[in-house]
C-alpha cells in the first residue's frame, strides 16, 4: 500500500480575492474567466486599484490537495514559497489540513506568489497571477521517495510557465512511472494550453495516465470546433480522461467506457474559483479509494459544488461528510 | 463642515479566522467570547495547532472604519502596522475602502499584529491577539490636523493595553475637544474593562462624549448585578451612551431620552466577530449624518446584522444600499 493517495505539484500561491463589478474586465484589459501571469510591478499597481480583499491559500494543485485532505485522503505537496508571512500562511494551511509539505522555501528574495482574483456578481473569476517564489520550483524539489510512494502524482499545466518547473514535472513523471505509479495532469487554462500546445500534446500522448481538463481547454488542445470532436481526439490517448463542462457536468472516458455525470445542484453559485481543482480532488480521491469511474466523477462534482457555493477556492465544510451523506460507502467496488 | 465624519484609532490587526469545534476553549484554556492578549511565541505555537484559516484585515476600530466607509461616510484611521506583507494588506484594505490611512509603519522589527479568531459552530468567536507593531502606537502618531477635522474621534478601549497608546488616546481626546469636536469610546471587552476599570471610569466621566459598550462590559465597568443598574449608573455620565445586548438589540440613553432598538433579523448567524464594531459604525454614521438617535441605533443594528451573517468582521455587501432599502433617506431629521 502506498503511503500517499495523491502527490500534488504546483505553483504555491496565496489568493487575494476581491468582489469586482462587471466593468472590471474592460477597465483592466482582462478576459473574463482566464488566468494571466503578471510581473511584480503590474501586480503592485493592480493591487492599488483593487477594493479590500480576503487572503486565502490557493494555487490550483494546492486547492486540490486541500480537497483530498478534506475527503479523508492522504496527500503530499511540492511547491515553492518564500520565507515571508504569506509563505508561512500557505505552509500552515497545507500542513494544518493534513498534507505533507516539506518543500524548502526560497531564499532568493522573491516573495510568495499571489493571485489577485476578481470575482464578478455572476460568480465568474478572473485571475492575475504573480508567481514570485513559485518561479523557482526545480527538479531538486522533487523528492523521489515521496513520488515513489504516491499512487498518483498530479501536476498543473500551469507548471509549464515557470522555466524549471516543467523539468521538475518531467522528473516527477519519470520517477512515478519507474515506481509503478500513475501520473495525472490538469490542462489548467485554455490560454495556458495555447502557450504550450505542442508540448502538452506530447505530454498527453506519452507521459500522462489520467488527464483532467475543462471543455475549453480540451477544445484548445486539439483545436477542434466542438467538444464532441475533442472528446474523440483524446479518447485512447490516456488511461482515463475526465472533462468538466461547468453546469453541464462532466464526461469521463476510459477505453470503451464513457460516463456522463451531472453537476451537483447548488443553491447559489457564489464564486467559481477552484471548481476544477476540487473536481480533480474528488475524482482522484475516488480513483485511489476503489470507487468506480462514474462514482469518482460524482465525488468530483460534490466537491466542486461545495467550493463554488462560497467565496474562496478551499473547502469550508468537511467533504468526507458531504460524500458520506450523498453516496455513502456502498458505491465502492 | 468637517473633512471627516469619524476618525478611528485602534490596534491595527489582521485576523486569522478558523472554524473550531466546541472543545477548543477547554483544550486551549480560553474563555468563549473573550479577547486574550498573547505573546509572539504563544501566537506561533497556537497557530501551529489551528486548522487552515482565512486572513482578513481586522482590528476593532479598523472594522468600524470599514463599516463607516461602506455606509458612505468619510473617515480616517490611526494605527500601527509593520512594513511586512500583512501590514501591506491592512493598509491596502483600509485605503481601498476609502479611509485615509497615513500612519507611519513601524520599523522596529515587530511584525504586524494578528488576531487568531476561533469561530465555533454556534457562531461565537474567541480572540487571541498578538499586538506586534500595534504596541508602538504613540502620541507622535496622532496627527492634530486630522483630529481637528473629524466630527468624532472614536477609540478602542483595547488601546489601554499597549503602553503608549493610552497616551496617544488622551492626546487625541484633548485635541478633539480643543477643536470643538466629540470623543467616542468603546469599552471593547469585559476583561479589558477589568484590567483598566479605574481609568475607564475616569475616562467615561471626564473625556468621553459618546460611549459604546455591550451589556457585559457596562456591567463590569460599574460592577453591578444587572444591566438596568448599570444603565442607571452610566446615565448622564456621557452625552450619549449606546449599549448593545446581542439578540436583545440595543438601548440608547441621552439625557432624559431612552430608546430601545430591536436587533435586525438575520437568516443565519454565521460568525459574531465584528458585531459590536459594525454597530458602532452604523451608530456613529447616523450621528454624523443628521439621523435621530433611534435611527442611528437602527443603522447600527443593520450593519451588525450584515457582518454576523458571514465569516469575518468586515462588511461584504454595501451597507449604504442596505440602509437605503431598510429606512431610506426619510429618517434624517
Amino acid at each position: 500500500m502506498s503511503e500517499y493517495d495523491v502527490l500534488g505539484i504546483g505553483n504555491a500561491i496565496v489568493d487575494v480575492l476581491v468582489h469586482a463589478d462587471e466593468d472590471v474586465h474592460e477597465r483592466e484589459g482582462r478576459i473574463k474567466g482566464s488566468m494571466q501571469l503578471i510581473h511584480a510591478e503590474v501586480a503592485n499597481a493592480l493591487y492599488e486599484r483593487l477594493p479590500p480583499g480576503v487572503e486565502i491559500s490557493g494555487g490550483s494543485a494546492g486547492n486540490t490537495m486541500a480537497g483530498i485532505a478534506s475527503l479523508g485522503g492522504r496527500g503530499a505537496y511540492f511547491g515553492k514559497v518564500a520565507t515571508d508571512q504569506l509563505g508561512q500562511v500557505f505552509a500552515h494551511d497545507m500542513r494544518a489540513s493534513g498534507i505533507t509539505f516539506q518543500s524548502e522555501p526560497s531564499t532568493s528574495g522573491m516573495s510568495t506568489g499571489r493571485c489577485f482574483i476578481l470575482v464578478t456578481p455572476d460568480a465568474q473569476r478572473t485571475m492575475n497571477t504573480y508567481l514570485g517564489a513559485g518561479l523557482e520550483l526545480a527538479p531538486a524539489d522533487i523528492k523521489p521517495d515521496i513520488v515513489a510512494h504516491a499512487q498518483i502524482t498530479y501536476m498543473e499545466g500551469y507548471l509549464w510557465d515557470p522555466p524549471l518547473a516543467k523539468e521538475a514535472f518531467l522528473t516527477a513523471a519519470r520517477l512515478a512511472h519507474e515506481a509503478g505509479q500513475r501520473v495525472s495532469l490538469t490542462l489548467s487554462d485554455s490560454f495556458c494550453v495555447e502557450r504550450h500546445r505542442m508540448e502538452f500534446l506530447d505530454l498527453v500522448e506519452h507521459h500522462v495516465d489520467i488527464l483532467l481538463a475543462n471543455e475549453h481547454e480540451i477544445i484548445s488542445l486539439y483545436q477542434t470546433d466542438s467538444f464532441e470532436d475533442a472528446l474523440e481526439k483524446v479518447r485512447g490517448k490516456c488511461e482515463v480522461t475526465a472533462l468538466t463542462r461547468s453546469a453541464k457536468g462532466s464526461v469521463i472516458v476510459s477505453g470503451d467506457e464513457v460516463h456522463i455525470i451531472g453537476a451537483e445542484p447548488v443553491e447559489r453559485v457564489v464564486d467559481t474559483t477552484g471548481a476544477g481543482d476540487l473536481y480533480a480532488a474528488g475524482f482522484l480521491f475516488g480513483l485511489t479509494h476503489g470507487y468506480a469511474l462514474a462514482e469518482a466523477g460524482r465525488i468530483g462534482a460534490i466537491a466542486a459544488a461545495e467550493v463554488i457555493s462560497h467565496f474562496g477556492a478551499r473547502p469550508e465544510t468537511s467533504l468526507s461528510e458531504l460524500v458520506a451523506s450523498a453516496i455513502g460507502e456502498k458505491a465502492r467496488r
